[in-house]
Formats: structure tokens, sequence, C-alpha cells
């Protein structure tokens, strides 16, 4: 299908996208098994799990987008394959570190896999999985040329230094407790954090892989960047809207972490200072942990012996053991705080805002794609990165 | 220094290191700076504190073992330069990674990263630094040649994937609670998790920097990972009699973290059934944590009510505020348990052990030299990397 069909059709649209998308995402999961040695023996449970994630239900997003842009500039399959499938381990390395972060709880649809198998093993199976996207890329010499295989090597190293330090503004902005944040900060942090390794990325290294240089990567750069940011924020929306099972994650995730979304900045710019002050408040305190911790038997033990030894009256045992199970060990977020804060989106129409700004960032990114329309070669390819625009309203339906 | 003196007298051996050492890490630390942009105004915090255990007292041996090799087969200093800090850059990444694993408190005689900045930080900083890592690398080919720097690239893809090979092979023993293991397991974990890139890669990788290949880097190779597999018995040896403050780490670290060490592994294949499963009872048990876990004044103030109203008396609550404060809040490693361990490893001379073990690494390492002194031409920096294998030995004293 990459090679041939043609789309006449708009309404098609969705479909042509999720047979693109799920064409690549197997190829890309085929390659992805010969860059595991699955089979190594020193280290069997290592690669098993480096294959968890990107198994896991997914659009395959990022190695479509490198693909079609290679295809699009004429390009083979074969030269954007590898790039291709290192991006999609970069990107699943990147979850796994940032639900540790984040303290997440589920990852489309299933625990998160620190929560699975610690955060010892999921930060190294990360970690390996940084170690291995180096070598297909050197390997890749062959597919593409010394040239643009070196290029597509700065290109990476420029995307993970972005992500870090994308994630580093983020975890600043916790650490300082920064809330007067604009929608500029938002989108400069979602720039470095998510825009750079999920969609500029992806299709810089697919035009390079096409032997693409000069000033029509950059065009196809601020396509994605404007596509990337409409993309987030739309995300966020739905992410606070979602359901678990449709969407994956757990009901208003984000708020329950905390996460400075643009709606969530937005509410806090325009509430009354004393609702900010609760609201801050609330977004202080960590979600509830997902494990009741266990409680001594011990403490059981003693307090019959009290009772035993006439220190203690049954009314007595009974209301310390009713007190001890419904304490709390730390405070946590309650519904009720969390639907408070949904209550201040609403009041102040945070997320129509929200749902505004990512439509502008879209018109954004349709004017930046006429401009590469115009030396782009008509095909399914550059039916696939246009209907990428139409696709981030699509899915919020 | 570096490019001049020569050592007649062998009991000088300790001096010449020390200096050697310390030159490389102050030509490693300038560069690192040059790599790290420090001034970037995006994430000052992140910058700074990639900097913070590579500035704090270390030995800079991975440095000097790559500046060493590649000059002592007439390579310049500006070409081992980079990979030598890449690999620095990289040794520190691995560390604050593995603290975080391990749960370790103190690192070079200060708090860890993650417990002075937290988990999510330390995760994104070791991160930051193997992002950085690559571009170093890249900007080499000016300085080595095209050839010598793909394959300095290929070495350092090796070596990422053997480490996190070896952390994962150590992560699955204590996963699975694996105890009979061999001192050959302990070996093959040691060479992957530690040698590969402390001691092999930064050797190899000098060696390409001066445009060496074939045969003579295997050997250089083999007298690296003997030398590395004998260091780092010695270093659990030192580590166990160390003292806060000279070694920089807590006393008996290892124990209380349940490390598994050639000594702790050949004690517990050593001691009776019965004396094992305490020993296995004792290691599972997680170290005190660093924290006392503040506890809620709403139990005193539920003790004073029921006093009040009779259902406790004043003796009932006086035992039950004592019990509070005495119990952990989950069961953790006792000095005396750390203590009784101890005991074990000394009545079956598990130390002992591992010091024949460590020597017999190290006179095969000496044997591995001679081979290569064959074909080095004498040098001050031949002399370096000869005078390791008696540094090992050295600093145990």
């Amino acid at each position: 299908m990459l090679a041939s069909r043609a789309v006449q059709d708009p309404s098609g649209t969705r479909e042509l996208l999720a047979g693109y998308l799920e064409e690549c995402r197997s190829l890309v999961l085929e390659e992805l098994r010969r860059i595991i040695p699955a089979e190594r023996h020193h280290a069997p449970f290592l690669y098993q799990l480096m294959l968890d994630y990107p198994l896991r239900e997914a659009k395959g997003l990022r190695p479509a987008l490198c693909i079609a842009t290679c295809r699009a500039l004429g390009g083979t399959l074969e030269a954007a394959l590898r790039p291709a499938t290192v991006l999609e381990l970069y990107h699943n390395a990147f979850l796994i570190h940032d639900d540790i972060e984040d303290e997440s709880l589920l990852r489309r649809g299933s625990p998160t896999l620190h929560r699975a198998h610690g955060i010892p093993v999921a930060i190294n199976v990360g970690d390996a999985m940084f170690a291995l996207s180096l070598r297909p890329l050197l390997d890749n010499i062959g597919a593409v040329g010394l040239g643009p295989a070196l290029r597509i090597l700065q290109a990476v190293a420029r995307m993970t230094q972005e992500s870090v330090e994308g994630q580093a503004l983020e975890l600043d902005w916790i650490r300082r407790g920064a809330w007067t944040l604009s929608d500029e900060d938002y989108v400069r942090m979602v720039e470095q954090k998510t825009c750079w390794y999920s969609f500029i990325t992806p299709m810089v290294v697919g035009a390079i892989a096409a032997r693409q240089d000069g000033e029509r990567i950059e065009q196809l750069a601020s396509f994605a960047r404007s596509l990337g940011i409409a993309f987030q924020i739309q995300d966020d929306v739905l992410n606070l809207r979602g359901e678990v099972g449709t969407y994956g994650k757990e009901i208003g995730g984000d708020l329950w972490e905390g996460k400075r979304t643009l709606m969530l900045l937005h509410m806090m710019r325009h509430v009354s200072s004393e609702d900010r002050a609760e609201a801050e408040r609330i977004l202080i305190l960590p979600r509830p942990s997902s494990e009741t911790a266990p409680e001594p038997a011990a403490l059981d033990a003693q307090l019959d012996r009290l009772v035993e030894e006439g220190e203690l009256t049954v009314v007595g045992r009974q209301r310390l053991r009713e007190a001890r199970n419904a304490a709390p060990r730390r405070a946590e977020k309650t519904p009720e705080q969390v639907r408070f804060l949904l209550s201040l989106m609403e009041r102040h129409d945070s997320i129509g805002h929200s749902e505004r700004v990512a439509r502008d960032w879209l018109q954004d990114a349709q004017r930046r794609f006429d401009v590469c329309r115009g030396w782009l070669p008509p095909s399914i390819h550059r039916d696939l990165l246009e209907g990428l625009t139409s696709y981030v309203l699509l899915r919020a339906k």
C-alpha cells in the first residue's frame, strides 16, 4: 500500500491514516526484533522488557512520519526503516523514564514498566534502549551513504539534547512550584520535550535519508513543530476527557500528577488568588499511591495484649483500629480535590481556550504544509503528511 | 609531565600515578566544561547538575587509561582527549543511575544525586549526559579521521550494551533472590557491568585514536579485562573495610545494600544451610531509609482522647507511644544483622579468598601486559599502564 494507493476522497483520510500507520508500525516492529537481540542468553529478561512498551497498542506516529517524509521525497523504504525504528526505540525509552519521573500508573492501558518490575529494572531497560540505538545508525551507512548517515546521527544528538532540556524545564517548574506560566512558556517546553523527538526529528531524519538538504528541511521542520504543538495540546485535552480503556491512561491522569498543561496554566492565571492558593495546595499533594501499605500485624497483637491486661477497653481497641485503617499514611490528592480543579477549569473555560490554541497551531501547520506542497510531488506519502493535520482534529471525536 | 618525565625508580610508582591521573583529570574537566553548555539559558539547573559528580573528588582512572594508551602508541593528546572526556561523562551517568538502582546514600563522600534532588531529576541528568556524549564523538572526525572516529563510535556502542547487560544480570539475580552463584558467575557480571566501561573501552578507544588496530588491540583489551576484574574485587574489599571520609561510602555499604560481591557469594556457598537461610532473610531486607517518616500527630491526640474518655489507661498510652517510636515502619536491616553477616564472612575467610582471587587476576594482568610490553616502546605512558597493576595493590594499604 505504501507504494501505490492514492487518495481522492477526503472522507477516506481516517482510513488512509489508519492503514498507513498500521503498515509502518508492523514494518518497524519487525525491524525492532532484528535490532533487539532477543535470544542473547546473557540477559533474556532485559530484552523481553525492551519489547514491552513497543508491543502495546500504539499509533506508531513517529515511524510513519519518518517513512512518509522519506518516500514523499523519493527516498526508499530501506533508507528510512532503520532510522524510523531507532526513533521508535528512543520514544519508548523516553516513555519508560518519563513514567518513572511522573509516577504514572498506566501506559497504554497497562501498568507502567516500573510499577510492574520496579524502578531499578525500568531505569536500566530505558538505558538499554538508548544503548542499542547507536549501532543501527552506524550500520545505516550502507543504506543511505556516509554523509546522510552522519547527518542523521547529528540530528539524533540534537533531538536527545532538546528532549532532556525540555524535561529539565518541566522538572524545574515542579521543583520551584512555578505556576505563573504563560502559553508561550508552555509551548517552549512542549517544543523541546515533545516536538523534537515526536515530530521534528522523524521528519528531518526522513528527509535526510532521502538525501534532501537545505531550506526544504527547514520548511518541513517548521511544519512538524506547529503540528506537534497542536497535537500535544489536543492530547492533553483528550487525556482529561478520556476514559480508561479507550484512551489508555487513568481518568484525569494529568490532574492527578499535577502536570502543567495549557489548560491548567490558563486556569491558574485566571482564578481568584484564594482559589489559586487552594489549587496550589492540592496540586502539590501526591497522587494516591497504588499500594496500600500493609500495616504491621504487631500493632494488632499489642492492642489485644493491652485489652487482656486491662489497660485498654474493647471500645478503645475498636476505635484505634478504625482510625488506623481510615488515616492515609501521608496526605494525598482526593477525588473531591481533583473535581474541584476540574470545576475551576470549567468556570474559566480553560479547556475551550486550549482547543482554540490547538486549532490556531493546526492552521499554522496547514499553512506551513502548503509551502512544502509547492515542491512535494503528489503521492500517498504526501497525503499521509497532510492528512495528519486533520487527524489531530479527527481523533478528538 | 605527560610528555616528558621518565620513571626509573619503582618506589616512585605511587607518585607517578598520582601526578599522571591528576593531570589527565584536570584536562578532562576542562574539556567537559566545553562539552556541557553551562550557559544555556534553557536549563541551567540541568547543566550544573551534570558537573556535580564529575567535580567530586575522584581518581579519574578512565580518562587516564584512554590518554595513556593513545600516547603510549604514539597518538596525540588531542586525539584522545575528546573520547576520554566522553567516557568520563558515561561513567558519571552510569553512577547516577546505578545509585538510584542500588538505593545508595553516599557517592564520593556526599549525598547521591537522587537523594539531594529527587529521582526524577537524577534520571534526567543521567539521560542528559548520555545525550551529550554523541556529538563530541561526531566532532572527533576532524581530530582522528573518519575511520577511527567511526570505530570509536562502534566501541562506545558495544560498551553501553555490555554495561546495561551486566546491570540487567545483577538486577535479575536480585529479582530471583539468586545466591548460589560461583566465582565465575561473579566475574562474568563484573566484566560486563564494570570492566567494559572502566577498563576495556578506555584502552581500546585510546588505541583506536592512535590509529592502532588488529591483534594488538585485542592484547590490550585482554590486559584491561584482567586488570578490571582484579580492581573491582579489591574495590569491594576496600568498601567493606573502608571508613566514611577516606573511602567516600558508608561503612559496610555493600552489605547494607545486599550487593553480590565475591566475598558475600563465597560466604553464602560455605555457610551451614541454617546460617544461609538466616543470611538470606537479612539480605532481602532493605537498608534503613535515611528519613524517619514523621508520625501523624493525630495519633497522639487520639490516644489522649481515649485516656480522657476512660477507654485507655495512662500506662496503656505510654506503652502504645513507646511501641510506635520503637517499631520501624517496615522491617529493615539492623547493625546487629550486618555484623552477623560480617562474622560469617570472617569465619569462612571470605575476604581472604577474595584477596587471593584478586591477586590471581592481577598476576594474569601482569602476564598479559608483558605481551604488550614486547611491542610498546618505553615511555611514561607505558609506565602508567604498567604502574596500574601495582596501584591495585598499593591502594589496599
